[in-house]
């Protein structure tokens, strides 16, 4: 159960302090990078499009099985699984957002995608279309 | 990148020719079985929350890029982040459920669910509670 990375993201955003807490909260625009060897997966993804990202929270720890939501202290004790945290066991981010401008070349494939949470480098894992219903 | 099992899915479902392509098409209900060591991340998982559960898809194949959504042959050749199809370069299942029963012991944790297509033995690697809007 190895991860490859098909790419990571390109962001202003460089430490965690900066990023937003859910993709909601005011993420700037960045960019996917799809590598080279990944570029054939991408080249059906259009402007408009809402997907699913996934990328692996490099720094995040992976020892929290409960923790106080939005590291707010005054938030009860809560079991990771029934949170967003990026700290849990497999630090696997989930992102949905929508393509707004889409860029394929021979040497990789860049993807403009607002409201993305993850600093800048964060390796992309997958990108996946939305099912009918957001699913 | 090196991910940890958190548990399996226990279903009666025991080979892909079985499995429900997408979650919403007739899946059986199954169990997410949660291994001692991470059962206290789910003590807040209660009856009715709506999950993505993440699996790794361990009978996909990772060396595919474009194919025929679906597997139907009449369909054009996509890229596969464009689809959902379990054959991509980190196999991830994504399925959006909801928990119609919780059981945790010491030793784990059961949730029952609806509508999750993986077959018998699938690794669970992630548990996460939808924010608003589905996301």
């Amino acid at each position: 159960m190895l991860l490859t990375p098909i790419g990571h993201v390109s962001s202003p955003v460089t430490s965690l302090g900066e990023a937003a807490l859910q993709g909601c909260e005011g993420a700037p625009v960045c960019w996917l990078v799809i590598d080279e060897p990944f570029v054939d997966g991408a080249r059906d993804l259009s402007v408009g499009d809402e997907v699913f990202v996934l990328t692996w929270l490099h720094l995040a720890r992976r020892d929290v099985l409960r923790l106080h939501p939005r590291g707010n202290p005054a938030s009860p004790l809560t079991g990771v699984f029934s949170t967003r945290s990026p700290d849990r066991p497999n630090p696997i981010g989930l992102h949905r957002v929508t393509v707004s401008e889409v860029h394929i070349d021979p040497d990789g494939a860049r993807l403009r995608v607002r409201d993305l949470e993850a600093v800048d480098g964060t390796p992309v894992i997958d990108v996946k279309p939305l099912l009918p219903g957001g699913r």
